[in-house]
C-alpha cells in the first residue's frame, strides 16, 4: 500500500485537531488554567442566560447573578434534583454602588447598581462520578481569569453543604 | 378563469395567517393587550439574555435583572448610544428576600435572594419616529400580563429624563 504523502498527513492531522478542538469547546472547558479539581472557565459563560439574581451583604457586598447552560437552566426552572451530569452553574458579581442618577429619580438614594466585577467568578460543574466526593459537582473560583488559591477553592463544598437537601444549589429560578 | 377551490382558499387563508403570525413573532409583539402606545410584551423576553443587575430599596424593595434583545446586548456592551432602533430593554424584578441558608452558611444573615415577580415587567422599545414624544423610546409597564393603568405608564418618560445623558436608560452593561 502506498504511504500516505506528507499533504495528506497534514490533512489528518488537522482533521483530528479539529475534532479534538471541537470536543473541547462541546466540553465547555477554555485552555485557561484549571482549578486543582480541574474545573476550567467555561467558554462564552457571560451569554449563558440568567436564573436569578442576589445582593450579598457584609464583606462580600456585591450584587451577582446567576446564569446557567441549557441544562441548568432547564433543570432549574423545572425543579429537576439532583441536577442531571453537564449542568453548569456561573455566579457573577459586581461591586453593589449606589446609582449616581437615583436621587434625582426619586428624590433620595434608593438604587444600587452593578459596579465593577467584583469577588471572582464561580462554577458549579455537575459531574456525579468525577466530583463524587464534592456531592458530585466540581466548584471552582477564577479570579481575573485565574484559579483562586487553593484555600478558597476548598471553601465552596463546605458552605454549600448547608443546601444539600437542594443538590448543594442555594439558588432557585427566578421566572 | 376557473374559480379556487374551497379546499385552495382554506390553504391560501392558513398560509396567509402563517406569514402574519410569523411577521407578528419577528416584529417581538405578542398578542397580548397593549399599553397606550402600542407596546406588548415581547414574546420570550425571559430568555434574553443580561445586561445588568440592580436593587431598589424604599417602597419598590426588589432585586431586579435587566435583560435584553441580541441588539440592546450589542449596543449596550459597545456603548453605542443613542441605542439602535429595535433595541428592547426588559426589566424583571422580584420580591428582596432573605437566603433562609445564609445564617447556616456565613454564621448570619447577610444573603438576600429574588423571591416572587413584583412591581411588574417594563419594557422599552427604541422606535426614534414612532416615540419621538418619548425620547425614542416607548415605555411600558405590565402586572400580571397586563398593561399597567395609565398613571403608571405617564411616570416612565419623567423619571427616565435622569439619564437623558445615556439616551434614557438607567443601566450599564456588567461584564
Amino acid at each position: 500500500m502506498k504511504k500516505p504523502s506528507v499533504a495528506t498527513s497534514a490533512v489528518v492531522t488537522a482533521a483530528v485537531a479539529g475534532v479534538v478542538a471541537c470536543m473541547t469547546a462541546a466540553s465547555g472547558q477554555t485552555d485557561g488554567a484549571a482549578a486543582p479539581n480541574g474545573v476550567k472557565i467555561p467558554p462564552g459563560y457571560r451569554d449563558w442566560r440568567l436564573i436569578s439574581v442576589a445582593h450579598e451583604e457584609g464583606s462580600l457586598n456585591d450584587l451577582r447573578a446567576i446564569l446557567g447552560t441549557e441544562v441548568a437552566i432547564n433543570a432549574s426552572r423545572e425543579g429537576q434534583r439532583p441536577y442531571p451530569d453537564g449542568t453548569i452553574i456561573a455566579r457573577l458579581a459586581w461591586s453593589y454602588d449606589p446609582l449616581a442618577e437615583s436621587e434625582k429619580a426619586f428624590g433620595h438614594l434608593q438604587s444600587y447598581v452593578a459596579g465593577p466585577p467584583k469577588n471572582g467568578v464561580q462554577f458549579m460543574v455537575k459531574d456525579s462520578q468525577k466530583y463524587a466526593s464534592t456531592g458530585g459537582w466540581g466548584f471552582a473560583q477564577f479570579d481575573d481569569g485565574k484559579p483562586a488559591d487553593e484555600a478558597m477553592q476548598n471553601a465552596c463544598f463546605p458552605c454549600h453543604q448547608a443546601a444539600k437537601a437542594r443538590d448543594f444549589v442555594f439558588n432557585r429560578y427566578s421566572p
